[in-house]
Parts: structure tokens; sequence; C-alpha cells
């Protein structure tokens, strides 16, 4: 194979900078030369000023709906390239399926916020975090929370196990935000990540200057940070707190999000037994976490929690499946297990196999006979799965402690669940623990006392295993960082992770200001009021505030008799005079959903017009009763638009509208109050 | 007046320690020695351990809901001695309005927080926040997130400035969350916090272990800190630096809050001249801001950004208003501002006056002939107002750095209003400012472009002044801390402040397993199918997951017919068969809200049962039409109980209950869901 540069090339300001080679950087398969790094020095100051001026400039320039559009393109031109990536990331030692979970799980990253953004986030650069409150009886001040861009620069410092996924998850909630984001790989790997960025660039989707690439060291980079930047650390703990400790991150208050590898757990819960579907599932699970990118995952499982009694059924059946791992060269059929990332690797995981020694034995490895399949392999990076068993925890046991990054995991028996829960705490926070078990009670118990130091539970069962995403894999709409040792970051977890690169602020005013600012209808705000219904506006033409006040209707008994007819509903509140009497409103009242109903009469515009369909409803709370007497009117408001480019089926450009309504009886008190979302027409063209 | 002990005492472990006199408190008002902190050791590895022990085991036998309650009743006991805390808190030189901020501020924080944790948070010690997403074809397997009580304790630490607001505005959310907290007052004003801790205890509703406090230094408390525990700090930055720094907090991840004072400022819009009401609204919050607790908020206005023309008329009429304030011993009648908290305190600010008018010049204060009103106040920490102003911002301003903590604030000239949001920026990360603008379009615009580096913007026209809560007070529920120079920590903004001392963790699993950990239905998961209509059945009796299947019925043109006479609702799509075939469904289709009421007809049980009332409904979707001809049914599922406590107006017992509603058709295709809130009563005892 030929590689697409022998010295990788950092892009800086604009320009890919980079000529003369530093470190030759091996394949973990062969050890032949994948590409150098480059000796270049990089102006950090610039790439810093360039970032939040010409990136954040023209990333501003768009609003969350425009970068989701965005981020969907920049997928799409990646997917088209995706063999580049294979072929390339294959030196890093990384099997197919490896890849799947890199490069195909970091497109599926991209696609998954480019949908959450344009689902979840407004048109504009303002996200309005609700509720208003009001702050004084009379309505004339209030408060709620807004969340707008920062203003600065986001460094992402990245782990060399995931060259790609590892980049674009950061990448993808930061480009949403609107935020430019500075990308530094690890070394080993980052030849990968560098193609990556280059056909990002290529993709024609990247506005200029939202994403740098560091090649290297980030040298004096962190001097220049300032208070609206960010940074995000995965990687090693002890890296992570040195750069926790940097002058810039203490003094300046930069938020500083660690994602680091932990010790993370199986359980399996005392109620499965050899004999149940739930303990192969158990132990499939196992084997695909020890041998999946060779182990090289932070959320990989190293502890294996099991009771006592288990302990020899587990690791018989262990040791049955992870002798068919074929461990070599991942172009050459059959392997199934490849490389470390590198020789340097591969050293630190036999030491620390070691030091597991000291209170562990070995049931699977090490026996010394271990060869690698395919040639040259010998100057690769490859280790066979060594599984461990701590026979005596209670003696001590190094796995709490020790972390072997690569196929490595240790048996532990425990007595009782509630001393296995108390043995994994011994690991001192960590990504993500598997408990398998088949009785929900014990679930539903053990869960949270676990979930207090961990990022992500992954119960499995049978039914789970039927379409489970495994143990290992973080998904984009579930949160990622865990605890203690596993640095207590949080990434991922959908549109929270978006907000990591938002500012929120609190924000008080009176309605009108509210309303001026969160570009949302806030009740009290100046409405504005014209002859034209507003159903009959398109929606570039609707404002918000705009407002309708209906006619009036006086409820009568024989709309209560109707309804009930109508509906089925004879619920005796409404039907019953005797036990309406008894009832809290001491007499018979109208269905709520008359109400509901009858407001719809008021207001719906009966004609063919913009307004398309009331496909939903949310937080209708019924205030007051209505009964037969009283005399209701609405008020109809724009409350909040958005446009995410969505068509009607026949392609007709359309966008969505709330309305607030208030439903009001004639001494004036609010009997009903909801928004309702409406699918509102574009001009015809 | 008599002191009520001249040796105060930590309270750690249950007990009362502290024997031999420390350091001497004086009065900032006339200097006479008001307690002595304690000159004993404490056993802090002790009170970390019986923290987490005792008082994590105590707070975990309450749930949210009753832990609300313990905030109410001990609230309600402070009240009732609100008088001593008034008498005592005199000698911090506080006034009887900035009594009222501090000690009548920390109950209302203490109500608030019980009012909002009824509200918004469940039975049970696990918050489920949802959505569930489904994480596979077929429903087996689904992913959501709880927040779980994390198990350590939570060290709080104060400044001098609220001994009593700054305790509990820490405490409630913690003590809501279930956490045991360990609080260290700033030792200069710690007399008053360790009253209002006494008066904790004394209520009876403080679980043993829950609260413990600190009089003098932490010593080597930090160093018995680990992964679960939390730490939050309120004082000055460079405090904050510290102990940001310290090995614990880094190397154990363990979260740090810090809210650190600021460069506050008021910014007044072009639009504002002296002929508007706004004007003497902007020019009055700053007397207030700059006076109340004499200036020593670390919200309070540091900076004054006004349109070069209005400069003069600006300071004008501020020092036509700060001429009106009496200085002196707050309990001479007439006072309006008291003491600094010491005669430490007086110094510094004298000293950073002095670095201020290196690039300002006096407007108020400092001619050198202030006198304090009252007995004995040459003793005390008096200093009377200062204003400055920096005539030339461009030439450097010392403003944008140092901060003179007492009444003390500096009027900077602009050219345009963007050139105020750049000056504003200068401060580099703030709690709050205050923008005061007659147009909404200009706080449109520029209110965002603000909250990128602040935690919290009053937006002040002559509405909002009506019912102003005031640009220095942070209120329970609207975040408080700002990025940058603030600390950037998050404190308050209602619920989020519990979510703080709760660990976030994602779940994955079978919708059974989800079920069975967030204790609600979660579709997918195994119901729970009886003889008994759900609607018949008491609070107590009802299961989650226990489900109804309805009868199902033909939906006919004459539904469409009789609901859209009565109500009034007569849209094309459902009565315009011309207009309804060129529609996206391309036929006429029943109203959604006849759907919605037909299922309630289908499920409503007519008769009197312990389900009393329903009173919203929340999230409805209409996903696909019904049109004549097809049949529908409902499936009503328990989904979630919350035990508020509540009762009816005639005082019975009762629950909330919100139950799952999905609708489906003839094809088994869901053509709405929903959820709908329902009071339910308890059994009759």
């Amino acid at each position: 194979m030929e590689f697409p540069m022998s010295v990788l090339k950092s892009f800086i300001a604009g320009q890919w900078v980079g000529e003369k080679p530093a470190k030759a950087l091996p394949s973990a398969v062969n050890g032949e030369i994948v590409a150098h790094t480059h000796d270049d020095t990089l102006d950090f100051k610039n790439a810093v000023e360039y970032g939040r001026k010409v990136g954040g400039k023209n990333l501003m320039a768009m609003d969350f709906q425009e970068r989701a559009l965005a981020l969907k393109a920049m997928a799409l031109y990646l997917q088209e390239h995706k063999k580049e990536l294979y072929a390339l990331s294959m030196h890093t030692g990384s099997t197919k399926g490896d890849n799947g979970i890199d490069i195909d799980g970091g497109f599926g990253t991209l696609f998954s916020y480019a949908s959450m953004g344009r689902r979840e986030l407004p048109s504009g650069n303002v996200v309005h975090e609700g509720p208003v409150t009001p702050l004084g009886k009379n309505n004339h001040f209030a408060g709620t929370h807004i969340l707008v861009p920062r203003g600065g620069v986001a460094v992402h410092i990245d782990a060399y196990n995931f060259p790609v996924w590892g980049m674009l998850e950061k990448f993808a909630p930061t480009f949403l935000a609107g935020m430019p984001s500075i990308v530094k790989p690890a070394t080993s790997t980052c030849y990968v990540t560098e193609l990556a960025v280059r056909l990002m660039q290529e993709s024609g989707a990247l506005p200029e200057g939202s994403l740098q690439l560091i090649i290297g060291s980030t040298g004096d980079l962190f001097d220049h940070l300032e208070e609206q930047d960010v940074v995000t650390f995965t990687g090693s703990a002890a890296t992570a707190r040195k750069l926790r400790n940097h002058p810039n991150i203490i003094n300046r208050s930069i938020p500083f999000n660690a994602e680091a590898d932990s010790l993370n757990s199986a359980i399996l819960a005392p109620d499965v037994t050899p004999e149940h579907e739930e303990f192969d599932v158990f132990v499939k699970e196992i084997r695909r976490e020890m041998t999946a990118k060779a182990g090289q995952k932070c959320t990989a499982i190293r502890r294996i929690f099991v009771p006592k009694d288990q302990v020899n059924a587990v690791c018989d059946k262990l040791k049955e499946q992870l002798s068919k791992i074929t461990v070599g060269d991942p172009s050459v059929e059959g392997v199934r297990m490849g490389a470390l990332a590198s020789i340097d690797q591969l050293e630190d995981v036999k030491a620390n196999i070691q030091e597991l020694l000291k209170t562990s034995e070995l049931v699977v490895g090490g026996e010394g006979n271990f060869k690698a399949t395919g040639d040259g392999t010998e100057k690769g990076a490859f280790i066979e799965p060594h599984l461990l068993l701590c026979r005596n925890p209670e003696n001590g046991c190094g796995a709490h402690d020790i972390e072997a990054f690569g196929p490595v995991a240790t048996v532990i028996p425990y007595e009782t669940i509630d001393d296995a829960v108390e043995l994994c705490s011994r690991g001192r926070g960590s990504l993500v623990t598997t408990l398998t078990t088949r009785d929900p009670a014990i679930a539903g118990r053990i869960a949270p006392l676990l979930a207090a130091f961990h990022g992500r539970l992954h119960l499995l069962d049978a039914e789970a295993a039927k379409e489970s995403t495994g143990h290992g894999s973080p998904l984009p709409m579930l949160k990622h960082g865990g605890p203690g040792r596993a640095g207590g970051g949080e990434e991922l977890g959908g549109i929270r992770a978006v907000h990591h690169y938002l500012q929120r602020t609190a924000i008080q005013g009176s309605p009108s200001m509210l309303a001026a600012v969160t570009r949302e209808y806030v009740r009290g705000a100046d409405l504005i009021e014209t002859d034209v219904h507003p159903f009959r506006r398109h929606f570039e033409d609707l404002q918000i505030n705009e407002s309708l006040l209906t006619h009036r209707r006086t409820v009568t008994e024989a709309d209560i008799v109707n309804f009930g007819c109508l509906s089925g509903d004879h619920f005796y509140m409404h039907f019953d005079e005797i036990a309406a009497r008894d009832s809290q409103f001491g007499k018979r009242i109208a269905h709520g959903y008359f109400v509901l109903s009858a407001a719809a009469g008021l207001f719906v515009y009966p004609g063919e017009g913009p307004v398309l369909a009331n496909y939903g409803l949310d937080t209708l709370r019924f205030i007051e009763p209505v009964a037969p007497g009283d005399t209701i009117r609405a008020r109809l408001t724009c409350k909040r638009k958005i446009d995410q480019g969505r068509t009607s089926p026949d392609g007709h450009p359309q966008g969505v509208v709330v309305w607030d309504v208030q439903v009001h009886n004639q001494n004036d008190e609010m009997v009903a109050s909801y928004d309702i979302l409406t699918l509102v027409a574009k001009k015809p063209e």
C-alpha cells in the first residue's frame, strides 16, 4: 500500500503546515513506517485567535439548524470515502470490526448530532431553557434561562485508540454549538485523524476556521487559552491531572472535561446459573469486550464479579471462548483480534500483567507459546488475551487499581450481590458496568447503588441481548464519562453535550424584554394583533407575539350531554348530579376535553391556509373547572418558530410553529393553558 | 446585649466541640468582642466518615418528598427565631435591610427548595431523566438516564458576607439530594452561622449526621475527601484557585464548584436619556447596589457603562443620590448603610481604591471629612460610598481588574453599545450585568452577546422596575455563578442545583429492566393486567406497569360531523372533501381532539372511584390520521406515582398518578400517544 503522505501536516489558521519529518510512526501490525509527524513549529497564539475570530464568525453566520445540516453533509461525504480510512486504519492494529466501531461509529455520531440538532435545537443561536418563572405578583418581572455560544475555541485532546470516533464525538456537539474546534489526536495513530480532517475539509461543509488540527505536541497552546474557551481530554488519568493543573485552566476557570480509562466491571447476579441463556450472554459479552480493539477501549471490562460458586463455570466457559480467537494481521482471513497500537503499549500491558499477577493467577494466556498470525507480525504489537483470577480478593486485589490497557481481565468471586456492589466501588469511579440478571427486582435495587459511581450501566438479560449495542459502546444519545477515576466528565448524552459548549445565563426582565431575548412569546409580553387571522399567515410572515383573541362561547348543559354521548365519556363528574355534588367542585362540570375542543372551534380558521396540521400538544393543564353557564374565550399567540428546512410529503417547504393557548372564563380566570404544535407552509415561490 | 456564648463551637460527628477560646471576633460596628473561635483540634477524618455513614444512611431512609417536607419544617422553625439572628447579625455591620437579604433570603431559599422539591422531584431516591430512547428496532433494548445520590459528603465553604443565606443556599439543594453537608463559614462572621446551625438542630427536622459545622480552619479536611464527595466554595478567586489545586480534588476528580466575586456591571443603553423614567431607575439601582451590605456583595455593581454624552448626567444624579446615604451603626435610626465586615476589609478596600485612582478620578467620597453615625463607630469598619470616573478607558482602566469589595464603583464612558459590550467583556467573566434599555430590539440583540460571559442578566426598564428583585439578588429559581473570573460554577437555578449533588448515569437494558430501575413504566415492559379497572384502585394499590387495554370503537363520518358541530371546529381537513383530497392525507380525517375524547370514552370508569380528576396532559402527538371506518382502541398504563403528601380541599390524602396512553388503529399503528395526569385518592383509613 502507498501512503497518502510521508510527512503528516497540521491544519492551522487555514493552512496545511508541516514539511520536515519528525517522529516516524510504525505500523502496529508489521513495524513498517506509515508516516512521520512534522518538525515545524506551530504558532498556537495565531491558531487560537484565528479560531475565535474567523471560525467563530463563520459559525455564527449560521444557526443551529444550518450547522446541523452541515454536519449531515460532512457525514455523507466521509461515508463516501470510508474505504480510504479503513485501509489506513488497519495499520493501527484494528480489525475490520474495530474499524466499524471507530470509523462507522464516528460517522454515526455525526449523523446522530445532525438529526438531534434539527429535532431539538431552535432556529437562531439562542436556546431558551424555560420555563419562564414569574418573579412578581403582577407579571411585570420574570426570569428564565438562555444558552448562548461562548465565543471561544474548544481544544479537544484525544486518545490513540479511536482516531476517528474520538475526534468526531467531540467535534460534532462543539460544531453544533457554534464553537470552533482545535483537535489534537494522540501521535501514534494521528495519521488516521489527519486523513479524516482532510476529508472533512474536502467535503465543503466545514466553514473556514471551524476545525484546526495539531499533529505533534500542543506546545504553548494552553498558555493562550482564555475564559471563554473549553478543553476536553480523553486519555490517561495521569495526563488529565497534568492538564487540569495548568495555570490557565485553574486561574481562568476554563471548563475542563476529562474522560479517563477506568476499571470497568461486569457483574453476574446470583440468580443466573449456567443453565440460563443469560449465562452465555454474559460470557460472550466479556469475550467481546476483552478482544474488540485488542482490549484498548476505555470502556473495556477489566473486572468480572462472579458468585463464588460460579467462578469455575465462568472461567471454563471463557477459556473455551477465548481459545477461538485468532490474533494477528487484520488483513489475514480469520483473524479476530488485531494488535495493540504500538510496541510501547505492548511493553506497558505486559508490565501491568506482571503487577496484576501479584494478587491473581492466570487462567488464560501467558503460556509463552503465543505467535501472531500473518507475515511480519513478529515486529507488530501483538498479545494474546489474558484472563486472570483473583481467588481471595479479601487479601488484596490489584485489579481494583491496575489497568492493563489490552485484552486483560480479572475474575473476582463474591459472596452476596451487595458484596459485589462494594467490590465494584473499589474501582473508585468507572465509565460502565454490565449487570447480568434475569430479575427486574435485583436490577431495580442494585442499579441505583451501582449508578452512584458509574457513568453508564448496561443491564444485560436475554431480551436485551437480542439488540444490545454492547457494554463497551458509548452512544450519541447516552452520557459517556464517569466519576472519580473515570475523570468526572460528561460527553455525548444527546443535546446535553452541545450545552457543554454553550454558556447558560439567567435572564430577568419584563415579559416583552424576555420575549425579545428568548425569541419566544412570554406571557405578559406586548402582543401583535392585526386584522388577519394568524392561521392565514405563512411561516415567514408570522411574528413571535402575533396573537388572536377569539369570540366567546357560553357552555351549556346540552354541550356536556352531547359531548358525553359523542365521546362515550360518562364520568360522574359530568353526568351524576348526586356524586358531583360531593366531589371537589361541588357540581357537575364540563369535560376538560370539551373545553379543549371548543377552544379549537373558537380559533381554527376553517378554510385552506398555510397552517397544515396540528400534530401535537404540550403541557395542557386544566386550571379551573368550566360549568354550564360559563362563557369561555381563547387567546392564541405565536410562541416559537423553528425552521428545520423541512418539506411536506409533496415537497412544499414548511416550518414548525408552536402556539400558546390560554382559555379564560367570563371572570377572566384561566381555565386551561397549553401549547399546540403546528406545521405551517412557507410562501409559494 | 449579651452574647449566647463566648466560645463558638463546631458541630462534628453529632457533638458540639470547642472549649478553649482562640481568635476574638470583634463587632464590625464598635470593635467589641462578639465571640471567640475555639482552639480545639477537630477530627476531620471522623467528620467525613460520620457524614457519609450516619448522615448518608439517615438521609437515604427518607426520599426526595420527605426531605422537601423536612426543609419546610426547618424553615418554619428558623422563621420563628428570626429575631435572635437579626440581633446577632447587626454586629457584622449589617443594617436591617441587609439582614433581610441574608436572613429572610436564606429562609426563602429553604422554602423555595422545599416547594420545588415537592413539585418537581419524584417519590423515592431515583430521578428519571427521560425520555427513554429505543436502541434497537424491536424494542428489546433501550436507554435512558437516572440521577442518584452520590453517597459522599458535600463540603461547603462560605464567604463572610452572607453568614445565613450563604450556608442555606448550598445546604438546601444538598439536603434535598440526600447528601450530608459539612459547612465551613468564613471566620469573621461565623457566629451568625453557628446560631443558625443551632436553630436548625433544635428544629428537630434535621436527621443526625446531615449537617456538620466547622468553626475555624478546615485543617486536613481535604485530605480525607474521596471520589463521591463534592466541594463548593464561595469567596475570593485566589482561595478558589488554592482549593481547586488540592491533590485530592485533582486526582480524584472531586466536583469543585466555585463562585467568586466578579467585576459586575450596569449598562445604560444609548436609547435612555435623563427625561426617561428608565434613567432614574438605572441610577437608583446603582445606588442600591453600591450601598446594600456596604457593597460587600459578590454581585454588586463595580463598573457603570454610560454613553459618553450621559456621563455628566449620571454622575450628577448619583452624587445627589449617594449624598443622602447616612453611614453608621445600623441600630441608629436613619442609618442606611452599615459597616464593612472587619477592619481588615476596610484596609483592603482603601488600598484598592488607591489602585483604582491610578486610572480614575473621584466623583463622590474620599474628601477626608467622613465620620460614621453612632457611638463607638470610630472603632468600626466604616467607609462612605466612593464613585469613581474613568474618563479615558482607552488609556487603561483598573476597574476591569481591581475589585474594591465595598461601596465602590467606577463610571466608564462608551461610544456605541457594541463598545459597551466589548468593555464589559474585559471583566473576563461576571456574575451579573444590568442592562437598562427601553427597546426590546436592543435587548434582543445585545443580551445574547453579554450572556456569553455572564451568569445572569438583569434587563431593567420602567416596567420591570415595578417588581424587580434587583441586580444583586440571586434567586433560588435562577442560576447563580458566572464564567471565568466569577469562578465558572453554577449554584441555585431551581432543581439544577439538586442535580449537582446527584450522579447522572445512563442506563441501558430491556424495557422491563429500565422500568424496574427508573420506577416508571417504559413502553415494552411487561404489563400487569388484572380484572380490576385501574381507575378503581387507590393510590397505594396501583402498581407501575398496571395496564388496561380498552374495547374498540369504529370511527364514523357521523362522529366527524357531530364533533365538528359540537366543537365548532369546521377545519377543511374534516369537512371539505375537495380541499381534503389535495391535503397531505388525501382524504377527510377525524379531528385529533375527537380521537383524544373518544379514547377517554374508552378508558374512563364512569362511577365514583379513587381517580378524582384529570388535571392535565403532556406530550400529545398525533402520529397517524384516523379516518371514517378506522377502528381505534386505547391502552392506559400506570406510568409514574408521586406521593407529595398532598390532600384534597376536604382533607383527604391523595397522590399524583401519570398514565401512559397509546391509541392504536385496526392495523396496530399508533395514532396518538400522550401522558395524562390524575389525582388519585389514598385508601380511607
